[in-house]
C-alpha cells in the first residue's frame, strides 16, 4: 500500500439543538419544547462568559460548510477524505459547536440540576440519531453513544443491549460521578459485564469539570471578575477529571473481573501526564514502604494497575504533538491513537495532512501505521479490508513521511 | 563548618487527645468532654478498618518513648539531636498518632458534619500549646498553627495576628474548600495580605482526601469489601488534592496581588510529579493554540504560574529518596526542602542519618546544604548563627557524604 489508513479517534458529531426533537420518544416533546429555548440561552450564555464569542465567530466564519458535517453527512464525508481519514469514532458534540443532545445528555453528563428521566430521554435520542449515521457506511463511522451510567444500572444495562444490537459499538460515561459511588463501587458491575459480554468499549472523553468550584456556584451565569484565572485552572485541571474514573477502575479491579473489558481515554493528553502517571501508579503498587501503614490494597489484583492499562485501555490522541510521537515508547505505543477533534475549533481540521506529517515524518514507517490507524483498528474492531480500500483513495501518502 | 545544618521542613507534634482540655477556651470544655469519647472511637474505627492496626502496633512497639515525642519535649529533642536535626518545622499531627486535635480540628480540616465554632476552639486550643512548645526555643521551632480559613475570613485574619505576637511563624489551611469558594476567589485577599503584612507562612500539607467519595459515605464506617482498591486510589490521588489548592493560587492571580507572601507545600511527591506539571502550566499559559477558544485568562498575571511558585514557594520534600535529589535542576533545587516526617511511621527517624547519606551521597556540598537546611532556613526565616551553634553538635558530618 501506498498510502497509510487514519483513523481519527477523536471525531464529534451532533445534531442543531431544535433537530433532535424528532429523535425524542414522544412523551418527552413537551418537555423538548419547553426546554429548548432554556438550552438556547445557556449555551449563549456560556460562550460569552467563558468562551468569548467574538473569537468562535470570527473562527466560525468561512468555516460554515465544514461545520455542518457535525450532521451533515456529505460535508462530512468532505472533510474526513480531505483530511485523508477512512475511519472514525465519534463522540458526542459539544458546547461550542451547539449541538449538544437536550436534557443535559451532552459530553459532560452532569448530575446537578437534572432529572435522570430526561437525561435519559436525550442520550437515546442522541443514540438513536447516531445509530443512522454510522449505517450510513458502518465501515468507516464508529459511535459512542451517550449513557448517563449513574442513575439506575439496569437501564444501563439495557442501553449496552440496545447499542450492540444498533451499531452503536462504544458508550460514553460520565466523568463525575456526583453523589453516587465511584467507579471502583462494584455496583457497576452489571454494567462492566454487559460491556464485556456485548464488546461495547467503555468510553471516557475530557470536558466535564467541576465547574461551580471554578466559576462560580452560578455557572454559567456568575461573575467571573470575582474567580480570577478561572479558565488557568480549569484547563490545567481538566486532564485529571477525565483519567480519575479510570484510576478508580484501574485500583478497583474492574479490568481484573472483566478481563475483556475494553476502555479508551480520549483528548487527555498524553507526554506530559502519562510517563509520571505510570511511576506513580507502580510506585503504589510495587513499593510499600511508604504505604505499610496503610494495609492491603493489592491482594485483589492479580496485575499491577498498568499493566491492566497495558491490556484493557487506549488513548484517543488528538492532534497529538511531535513531543508525544517522541515520547511514544515512554506512552505506550500499542495505546496510541491519532485523532483529528473534528469538527472542534482546537482540532487539526481542515489542515490535517500538514499536521500528521509534521507530527511523524521520519519515524519508522510501521509505528506510524500503528498510531495513525492500526492501534484503533484492532482495539475498536474496524474491518481492516474495508478500511484500506478506503484509505486507497483517500489516505496521505508514506512517501510524505519519509525524512 | 564540619557538619551540616539540617532543618526537618516536615515534622508533627501533638497532644494525646485528653491533654487538649487545658488548652480549649472555657465555655467549651463541656462540648469537649462530650466529644473525646466519640473522637477516640472514631480513631480506633479509622485504625481498624483503614490503617490496620497490626502493622501499626507493631511498629508503635520499642518506639513508644521516641512517638511520646510528639508532645513531650526532652523525648522530642533526643530524637532531633539523634536524626541530626538542628530546626524543625512543627505541623499539626495525624490519625495514626492519636494526638489530633479535638473537633475536626487536624490535619485534614474537613467541613462536613463540623461545627464551625468548634473547629475554631479545637484549632486555637492546638496552635496556644504549639505556642508554648515553640517557646522553649524558637530557634530550632517554627509552628505551623492550624486556621480553619473557610468559615470566616475576619475571624482567620484575628488568627494570622495572633499567631505573629505568639511565635507561630506559619498557618495551615484546609486543602478542600468544601461549599466555599476556591482560594482563587477574592474572598480570601484579607487572609493573603494579613499573612503577607505579618510574614505569615502559608502552608500546605497532604493528608486530605475527598475520603467519602473514596471510602464510602459512611467514612470512616463503611464496608471497605463494596469499595475494593479504595486505599490505592486514596495514594495515588492524594499529592493532587495537596497542589489542587496552590494551582488556584497561582492562577487566581494571589502572588500577583500579595508578591511577598510565601507559600509552602509539604510531603506531596516531587520528581514524578513536579516537572510534568510545570511544562503544563507553562503549556497552558504560553501555548493558545489548544485554548484559544476558551478566551484571556492570563492578562491579569505578569508572570506564569511557575514564575511564582519559583518566587513565592518551597516544597517540603519528606523523606525525600535519591531519585528526587538527582532530579533537584528540574524540580528546583532552590525550592527544595529536605524532611524526616517525624513522628510519623513513613518517616525516615530514627535511621535519619543513613537516609540523607544515601539521598545525597556525592553531590557538590552547597547543594546538599541548600537542601538539608540552607533553602528551609531562608524561606522560613530561621536565624542561621543560632542553628549553626545548634548544628556543631549534632549535625550530620560533611565529610560523611563525599562520595
Amino acid at each position: 500500500m501506498e498510502r497509510f489508513t487514519v483513523i481519527s479517534s477523536d471525531c464529534h458529531a451532533g445534531l442543531p439543538a431544535a433537530d433532535y426533537r424528532d429523535y425524542v420518544d414522544g412523551k418527552f416533546r413537551d418537555a423538548f419544547d419547553m426546554a429548548l429555548p432554556i438550552q438556547k440561552q445557556m449555551t449563549d450564555k456560556a460562550e460569552q462568559t467563558f468562551l468569548i464569542k467574538e473569537i468562535n465567530d470570527q473562527w466560525r466564519a468561512g468555516n460554515e460548510d465544514r461545520l455542518s458535517g457535525a450532521w451533515d453527512y456529505e460535508q462530512r464525508l468532505r472533510v474526513l477524505n480531505g483530511d485523508g481519514i477512512a475511519g472514525e469514532i465519534i463522540f458526542v458534540d459539544g458546547i461550542t459547536e451547539q449541538n449538544a443532545p437536550p436534557f443535559g445528555a451532552g459530553l459532560s453528563l452532569p448530575t446537578k440540576n437534572i432529572m435522570p428521566e430526561l437525561q435519559w430521554a436525550g442520550a437515546r435520542a442522541h443514540n438513536r440519531w447516531l445509530s443512522e449515521l454510522c449505517a450510513r457506511n458502518p465501515a468507516r463511522h464508529f459511535g459512542v453513544g451517550v449513557c448517563p451510567l449513574l442513575w439506575d444500572i439496569d437501564e444501563a444495562v439495557r442501553e449496552v443491549r440496545w447499542a450492540a444490537e444498533n451499531g452503536v459499538g462504544g458508550l460514553l460515561i460520565p466523568l463525575f460521578t456526583g453523589e453516587f459511588p465511584s467507579y471502583h463501587h462494584k455496583r457497576y458491575d452489571p454494567f462492566w459485564q454487559a460491556c464485556e459480554d456485548t464488546g461495547t468499549i467503555v468510553c471516557l472523553h475530557s470536558g466535564a469539570g467541576p465547574m461551580e468550584q471554578i466559576f462560580g456556584e452560578d455557572f454559567p451565569m456568575s461573575d467571573l471578575s470575582e474567580y480570577p484565572g478561572a479558565m488557568g485552572i480549569y484547563v490545567s485541571e481538566v486532564f485529571f477529571w477525565t483519567y480519575r474514573p479510570l484510576i478508580f477502575m484501574l485500583w478497583g479491579g474492574v479490568f481484573e473481573r472483566f478481563p475483556r473489558l475494553k476502555c479508551s481515554i480520549t483528548e487527555t493528553g498524553q507526554g506530559w501526564l502519562l510517563p509520571p502517571m505510570f511511576r506513580m501508579l507502580d510506585h503504589h503498587y510495587y513499593d510499600t514502604q511508604f504505604s505499610a501503614k496503610l494495609g492491603d490494597y493489592r491482594s485483589h489484583l492479580s496485575m499491577s494497575p498498568v499493566e491492566y492499562f497495558r491490556r484493557n485501555c487506549a488513548i484517543g490522541a488528538s492532534c497529538m504533538p511531535r513531543s508525544d510521537a517522541e515520547m511514544r515508547d515512554q506512552i505506550g505505543i500499542e495505546q496510541m491513537m491519532w485523532g483529528s477533534d473534528y469538527p472542534h475549533p482546537e482540532g487539526s481540521w481542515p489542515f490535517t495532512a500538514d499536521q500528521m506529517i509534521s507530527t511523524f515524518k521520519g519515524l519508522p514507517e510501521d509505528e506510524i501505521a500503528a498510531m495513525l490507524g492500526g492501534n484503533a483498528i484492532e482495539f475498536y474492531g474496524f474491518d481492516q479490508g474495508a478500511l484500506d480500500t478506503v484509505a486507497a483513495e483517500v489516505g496521505p501518502l508514506r512517501s510524505d513521511f519519509v525524512a
